[in-house]
């Protein structure tokens, strides 16, 4: 499966069930359920030890294929700049792993699935999920993979809020842990994005209700994605890329394109409803606003006990995720004494930083996971 | 006409309507247009000279109505904190005026307006207008009422940009100009913003390219609103106003407003949809990207010759229009020589902050149009 020019080459998806018999799984809500299914990929080889196995944890329009390529595929995985021979997470060292959240629709069981008990997509009734429910899920498959003990779990956004929530539920099966651009809880802003891309889609005449597996919102979907991309990027990144240019260098016709930027956005909104369900970008959105890693507690309190080694990193362009929400993640670790590293990188990207500052986060995790591998006694 | 507690009191709204016989007014596009209709209302007395006219310029969302009581209405008008007897436009001193802009949908003609060649309403055979149509309507409304000269033109967003305007289009019609929380061309970023709101109203089913007059796209409306309300807030007066609490002070139904700020949004979303036409909304935003002062220009060459004394106000929270958007309009004003006075304000409530910043607008502006005014020869 290993390919050349530090890519892992063909893979393909596989799937875990469990939760049978049906509703075995609980949620945070306090509801059973079940059965779930997760979609996941692996890259590397798992070693004797077990003690190599690194789960990367992807943002809200992510999937399990982060890495190189499906069959006839032009395009590779969505982190594959990052994982890889040679890479940040090295499949000649770690056997890295990535699965779809629950509540997706990428393969994971989620609101576009079928209810087994109507044989029709589940649509709203597929029951309210919560990061820590999509953090209990992965941990069901780490167990099927007879893992005990995670190198690390690294991811970014809604990835770095399933890294937290890894550090609380389950200390002791993380050698260390790597948050991204991401934050302990939603400020209201980030609510207020959120909801809005919400009300977006369900203002769709289609969405009805959430029942529309034969005619989706396409167009409430895409304006949800728009208004997240424009939350992606910076400022001044816009600004290079698009400026004010114009996209046919004279005045569109009636609220048509006119400017570049606006191009960019109408085709970013019209790729995604290709590939993702409207339903899961309620559900996702919901879980990270519902998510708050303090849940009541003292920011002294919430890691104290966790042994693993952290390694925050924040981008200083990002406005979605502003660095100070990642030093507060810093300053809760250092609290607890948690060995802690935080990195704020100086890009221009804003919050897709964390999908293109390759070269600044392959040096920084490169070295961050070969420090935790030789401590825990792996091969140097 | 003149109330208690610096109030203006009651006050009427009036109409004038020019460019008869049929289409007699320019557009910048090159189109001849009209009959034009402007909604205006004035609060306090002209003065024999006519040298005490105040032009008050209106943001997207405003219209004619600035100050005092429409009859039965428990609101006053927009700017009612900025104007009337003692207040920062002083309507014991001063004649102030405000009217719709042209392409507006409360009173001026625009997309809602009937077409006198159909007997129904234009939609979106209302032809594109830019800032410039806007103020050269405006110009013809100062005309109409003898005033030769204005004391100044002042206005927030995209009021402040129609000042702009003025200043490049009548320097000779005017002894001051009060740009405020404005740019002298939009960057992308603002755009994409305004295009979002766009898509937001043309994924509406009910929008029917603009052919909706008897069924509105309300829920596009809303959600392009709930879009802007974001960007006029900043993250601190977000979390000020709504931190992350519940609004029910437990989950709500499934997608049902969870957070105070989701409620917030919906509810302003809702109320702006009973006060505002859709492809107003439209064409007023366009205008706003369109929008470019330098328009090939240097920077130093915009302003040459301009004899008014300026007030550039901008704020330091406003992410919406970054306080170093006012300072390049500042730096355009110095290098063509031009009296200009900055100031920043620092507050808290973003780019919402020009319409509650009332007591330092009101120092500020107070202060700097009596220079203006005994400047000029008026009495002190």
């Amino acid at each position: 499966m290993t390919g050349q020019d530090g890519n892992v080459g063909l893979v393909e998806i596989k799937y875990y069930t469990f939760g049978n018999p049906s509703k075995e799984f609980s949620l945070e809500s306090g509801e059973k359920f079940g059965p779930i299914t997760l979609a996941y990929e692996t890259y590397g080889k798992l070693n004797h030890q077990k003690s190599n196995a690194v789960l990367v944890l992807h943002a809200l329009s992510g999937d399990a294929h982060a890495a190189g390529f499906h069959k006839g595929d032009k395009h590779p995985g969505w982190w594959d700049a990052m994982i890889g021979p040679g890479k940040a997470l090295d499949t000649e060292k770690y056997f890295v792993i990535c699965s779809n959240v629950l509540g997706g629709c990428k393969g994971s069981t989620g609101p576009s699935s079928k209810n087994p008990e109507t044989d029709k997509p589940y649509g709203l009734e597929f029951p309210i999920v919560t990061i820590k429910d999509m953090v209990n899920a992965q941990c069901r498959l780490i167990d099927y993979l007879g893992i005990k003990r995670l190198l690390t779990v690294v991811g970014g956004s809604i990835g770095g809020m399933q890294v937290l929530q890894w550090m609380v539920s389950y200390p002791e099966r993380i050698c260390s842990a790597i948050p991204i651009a991401t934050t302990m809880k939603h400020s209201p802003q980030q609510i207020a994005f959120n909801e809005v891309g919400r009300q977006a889609i369900m203002a769709d005449h289609n969405w009805r209700n959430g029942d529309y597996y034969w005619n989706s919102p396409r167009r409430g979907l895409a304006v949800a994605r728009m208004i997240g991309h424009i939350t992606y990027m910076s400022n001044i990144s816009m600004a290079e890329k698009f400026g004010r240019r114009l996209k046919n260098h004279k005045r569109a016709f009636k609220f048509g394109t006119d400017f570049e930027v606006e191009g960019y956005l109408r085709c970013r909104g019209d790729n995604f409803v290709k590939r993702f369900d409207a339903n899961s970008y309620l559900y996702i959105t919901k879980a990270s606003d519902y998510f708050n890693i303090l849940n009541g507690k003292k920011l002294s309190e919430i890691f104290i006990g966790l042994k693993a080694k952290v390694l925050v990193i924040a981008f200083k362009s990002d406005w979605l995720y502003p660095s100070y929400q990642s030093q507060e993640i810093v300053r809760a670790c250092k609290l607890a004494g948690v060995d802690t590293i935080y990195c704020e990188i100086n890009s221009t990207y804003g919050h897709d930083a964390f999908l293109l500052e390759v070269n600044e986060e392959t040096h920084l995790i490169k070295h961050f996971l070969r420090t935790v591998f030789n401590r825990q006694g792996g091969f140097a």
